[in-house]
């Protein structure tokens, strides 16, 4: 007998489900977010709005104020943007509009689990190409003819995440020329590392480019990703995605960002310096190889293992990422740069796990 | 030679856009909004909690206390519970985790555009049946063997969007048992009439409801939706979801409407009132047929066109929608019940329009 289960495919049901469990910590560098609220001057303004506007009325249909907000911002024209819920929901419409059984994705692992993920759920086929040995980007492998030309579609992500490699323009040059397919390249992290792809776009209309405001524009809590390509592909992945997709509240919280940017860009910078000063902190951390990043994040490799520091670090009230099930990736954790104060708790914590002791290294 | 827009699949390029002008009007009575704004006491608590919340983390992973609090609300089971960013992304989420090509998706029209679009962008096929020529629900047309044995998925809205026309619990038990497959019934509207259907889903575990918070809720600038299923039927459904779709935003001003329900009670009933009401006035305007509705909207007939009707009303001011090109309903525009005052100057509007003047009708 058939039940209502089996009217689910087997695709969906083989997926495993992307879950994180919620745990608590009094310092939470696990999920890259910005470790700076965003500033007063920003949400006392968005409360101002949401107060003047009725909440029982739809959300404009198309985010007119919002997509030239974004446009002044990056320099790419307003009928070549698309907001979204989060970035994950213009992933999913790129998938949509793209993906059906036989389509062949190429994905650079390891990476953000849901473009594999959507992938198969849409029926299309994973060619999942690795870095280097040293967690960079192998541009001969991805642009090899057995590898490139076969792909429909190219994703990869630029600082990547959770190792934190950028590519350069000129080799995402290179692969854009080698390539019939799309070319999605996630720049979530791009404002603090990483070449910009936005002046590219005018050049390949094969280029897709996906932005978000969940990391340096400090609003994960607000989920506004956007993707700026041609306007004929906008139109057609536009079709593939939910009408009123983001709400007022996150679009006003959006434009009031992108109005008050320079409230933001200190923050951007601070957390640039941070990144560069605890990288070079873990290197002087016996046991521990810190992997030069391009992101607000760092990646570890630890010899004690990262179930290990995980669970050591969570139980001294610091949440660090474990990615040891991506591939490449065993023995490594993933730290999102926090505040001085919070950097300097961890590395403190690092040192008495790792070397015994909470003085600084020696050799400093 | 093949160009980026050859990587879009066919069935995505032969949908039209799903489009809304933005035209403005001080009656706006066009998208089955609440005329009323969410009510202050409840807007107050949520600009208050969300002052005290950072912005820059993501929402919960699964938003626990807006499920508890939905459980309570409805008498289902946290478990059997998704929200998500409005039920739109539930209705794709339910197509993203059933439909391949091959899948037959049962859509009674005329209805909510979005069923039999995301049908076809997944590569399903529709099959459609037609309401009565009255606009009510067919029961043995659909539950012939012919269509319902054959049909992996039946979606129907009720009250059903855009005819108000509901279907009884009996009705529904009937095709629930005279399928193996799924049963979506949409039931946006419950909150103005018709049958309930949550107390049937300890019952049935292929029954699907979704719910909103969209319209009695007067939350529709929030986009929040949920969805009510057996807990084996959710888990699968979330794997299509996007993880973290609710902003917190939306998730606090979910939790508070529900906290905060007695607030939104008068306001529901007042609404009511007013749909009898203009029911009633309605059918006393010659050249008017006003179709029965258990929602908070009324669809019309008219014998000087739809789009006539529609043009002249924008230009006194008010906003109705034109859905002439509904399968059966040429010649239709459906008016979503506003205020008491929004409500009398349409009334007055029609009455120039069709008799001339300005007066009540005669025979009241």
């Amino acid at each position: 007998m058939k039940t209502a289960i089996d009217k689910i495919k087997p695709e969906v049901r083989a997926v495993r489900a992307y879950h994180l469990p919620s745990l608590h910590a009094s310092v939470k560098i696990n999920q890259n977010e910005n470790p700076f609220n965003a500033p007063e001057e920003i949400r006392r303004e968005v409360l101002s709005r949401l107060e003047r506007r009725p909440w029982s009325r739809y959300p404009p249909f198309v985010p007119t104020n919002l997509l030239e907000r974004l446009a002044t911002h990056t320099g790419w024209r307003a009928d070549g943007i698309l907001a979204g819920n989060g970035s994950n929901e213009l992933i999913q419409a790129i998938m949509t509009a793209t993906v059906s059984p036989g389509t062949k994705v190429m994905v650079i692992e390891p990476t953000f689990t849901l473009y594999g993920q959507f992938t198969k759920i849409m029926g299309g086929e994973v060619i999942s190409v690795l870095l280097n040995d040293n967690l960079t980007f192998n541009v001969p492998r991805i642009a090899s003819r057995q590898a490139l030309a076969k792909a429909d579609i190219l994703f990869l992500c630029s600082p990547n995440n959770p190792t934190g490699c950028s590519i350069s323009e000129r080799d995402i040059r290179l692969l854009l020329r080698n390539t019939e397919g799309l070319v999605v390249v996630d720049q979530a992290y791009v404002e603090f590392g990483g070449d910009d792809f936005v002046p590219l776009l005018a050049e390949y209309p094969n280029l897709i480019i996906l932005r978000t405001f969940s990391k340096a524009m400090a609003m994960a809590g607000l989920r506004v990703g956007y993707l700026l390509a041609a306007p004929e592909l906008v139109q057609e992945i536009n079709k593939a995605k939910l009408p009123y997709s983001i709400n007022f509240f996150s679009v006003t919280a959006a434009e009031v960002a992108l109005e008050r940017f320079h409230y933001l860009e200190p923050l951007i910078d601070a957390i640039k310096t941070e990144r560069n000063r605890l990288f070079a902190e873990l290197q002087t951390i016996e046991g521990l190889i810190a992997v030069p990043s391009g992101a607000n994040f760092i990646l570890v490799r630890t010899r004690i293992g990262s179930e290990e520091l995980f669970e050591a670090l969570h139980a001294r009230g610091i949440l660090v990422r474990d990615v040891s099930k991506y591939p490449m990736l065993t023995d490594f954790v993933r730290i999102t740069v926090g505040t001085h104060a919070e950097n300097e708790r961890l590395l403190h914590e690092l040192r008495v796990l790792l070397e015994g002791h909470s003085g600084k290294h020696g050799t400093m």
